[in-house]
């Protein structure tokens, strides 16, 4: 049972989830061993599917198969310890000058694949297409929600970058409002496009695509490009070239092309940065709104070499210790 | 050498510092040993004055003591590392859709004491006031900077919190913008002030003094208790109780009785978190702002036992596993 709470100053809305203490962790530093038994424990794996939290959705291998057993590409399933809750009822009141609210919202788990020792680079891009179609799915069926206001799909790879479990996955979380850094993105772009009359990602994507400093990969539909003032080290975005400002709306041509992508730019930075934790953050609309001409769906890579301290959680200035041309350098010179 | 570099969707600006990456590194993770040898190659130590950085400002034990010389209970050094520097002009300029700024500013770092094994809270009130006075002191210099827009105090202890030597010590960054984060926090209490006709924070200490759910100590001028909505478990935040806008014009009386809560405060957050790792910062006006009635002075202590993972970077909602009632009795049980 969670609460949300909102500071007043910063107007940001903490999720207080006491229960999330509780949850299993077998995620290891890089570079610590990995012991062969935890795959025993590991409520991901192919055979553990009676100990994982319930299914919501899977991709099947078996034709006929049944939910909750063996036999899967991809299995999406509730969080066993949520950070929000799929409830009827969304509850509001003051708390003083402060504000509450309860916990309704959804987690989920979309477990990437049934093999524990596979990551989600190393997949091969048929089998990244199926979770891409699967995050999707699971946001045109919780979008329908009238509560809902907000869908954020990220994945968290490697105990510096906040994972707890290491078989691979990724995660959905719904909240009901929407939340402060997407508002900002969506107000600044806004703004951008009422100044200029043209959207700032796709000014960003004409740039990138013409100095070609930052490049890492490209096909007909994306490029990703180490970001010109990333906040991390290696920060790389990955854009449609062509706008589009919701995900869910993707084809399925496209989702085709972001798997081959996704995994070419991944597979770059494993290498180059020797199985580095990571975050990756899709950042789309809103679920309430659609087809903005100013707004650009696209997908944050953030590799966690550096350690935030208090500069920055006092400023939201970020010191970053490489220069993103020579980060693109580095990432482009593996092979 | 430095350069600024803005993120035209979040308007954050980043510092690309590449010569950080070649700082000296001492301090250990939470647990790991630490081995005496580190003293002889320590900066911050007394008797290695020659080695640290150029010295700034410096309060003596000893009569007649000479700059960079030993005989001195805190000293203020130029960063030999900087993320910013004393600079003469400020540049500015677009590289195509981009905005770039040199690296005018200043960096410093505040040794809190002589001796390599002792850490803040440990010293005396009389220490610890020292270290607030030359903080006070170092500010009044350099508001004078007509380039400087912020000030921000910072300490980061622990590997974890992104410290780098474990010798105790604060650092000092000033802008040439106002940071967002700053821009964000006096906006909201103005615009509540606007609401209201009260300063926001003014409101949380009369609603935290009379509930005393998450009072952590109080004294005749401060109370710090545990933040209702903070974003990290067992976030402390300190406050003066009359209202004050900016932290330097606070008088010598009471920064008195900040050293007492301050070293009351962390002094419980270190025994009952067994020595956990945090960064504390100060929050106070932009220099060319002065007594505002909607802005309030305060020091946030955040904890690191947690990680920030995707959800948080993607949408500035944290999920905390810990509820502040909870947290406070936790940190009221240490005697």
């Amino acid at each position: 049972m969670s609460e949300l709470r909102k500071d007043p100053v910063s107007r940001r809305w903490v999720i207080f989830s006491p229960d999330r203490a509780h949850r299993p962790v077998d995620v290891k530093s890089k570079g610590e061993e990995k012991i062969q038994e935890e795959v025993v424990n590991c409520p991901f794996c192919e055979g553990k599917e009676k100990i994982a939290g319930t299914e919501i959705l899977a991709y099947d291998k078996i034709l006929g198969r049944k939910p909750n057993t063996p036999g899967w590409w991809v299995r999406v399933l509730e969080n066993k310890y949520p950070a929000l809750e799929n409830k009827e009822n969304l509850e509001k009141r003051a708390e003083g000058i402060y504000d509450w609210m309860n916990d309704l919202g959804r987690h989920e788990i979309i477990v990437e694949t049934p093999n524990h020792f596979i990551q989600l680079p190393d997949l091969t891009e048929e089998e990244i297409e199926k979770v891409l179609l699967s995050f999707k799915e699971r946001y045109y069926n919780i979008k329908n929600n009238p509560h809902i206001e907000y869908i954020l799909i990220f994945k968290n790879y490697g105990k510096e970058a906040g994972a707890s479990l290491q078989h691979s996955h990724s995660q959905l979380i719904a909240t009901p409002v929407v939340p402060n850094r997407v508002k900002e993105e969506i107000k600044n772009s806004h703004e951008y496009y009422t100044f200029r009359d043209r959207c700032i990602f796709c000014d960003i994507v004409t740039q990138e695509l013409s100095s070609r400093k930052r490049i890492i990969e490209e096909n007909s539909d994306f490029v990703s490009f180490v970001f010109y003032a990333g906040r991390f080290p290696y920060e790389t975005w990955i854009l449609p070239k062509e706008h589009a400002s919701n995900f869910e709306d993707t084809s399925i041509e496209k989702i085709r092309s972001l798997a081959e992508i996704l995994k070419k730019t991944l597979t770059k930075i494993q290498k180059a940065l020797n199985d580095t934790p990571y975050n990756l953050v899709f950042h789309t609309l809103p679920v309430k709104m659609k087809d903005k001409e100013y707004f650009h769906w696209h997908i944050e890579i953030m590799p966690k070499t550096t350690r935030v301290a208090g500069f920055e959680w006092g400023s939201g200035f970020y010191i970053n210790p490489i220069l993103p041309e020579d980060a693109a350098k580095i990432l482009n010179s593996v092979e």
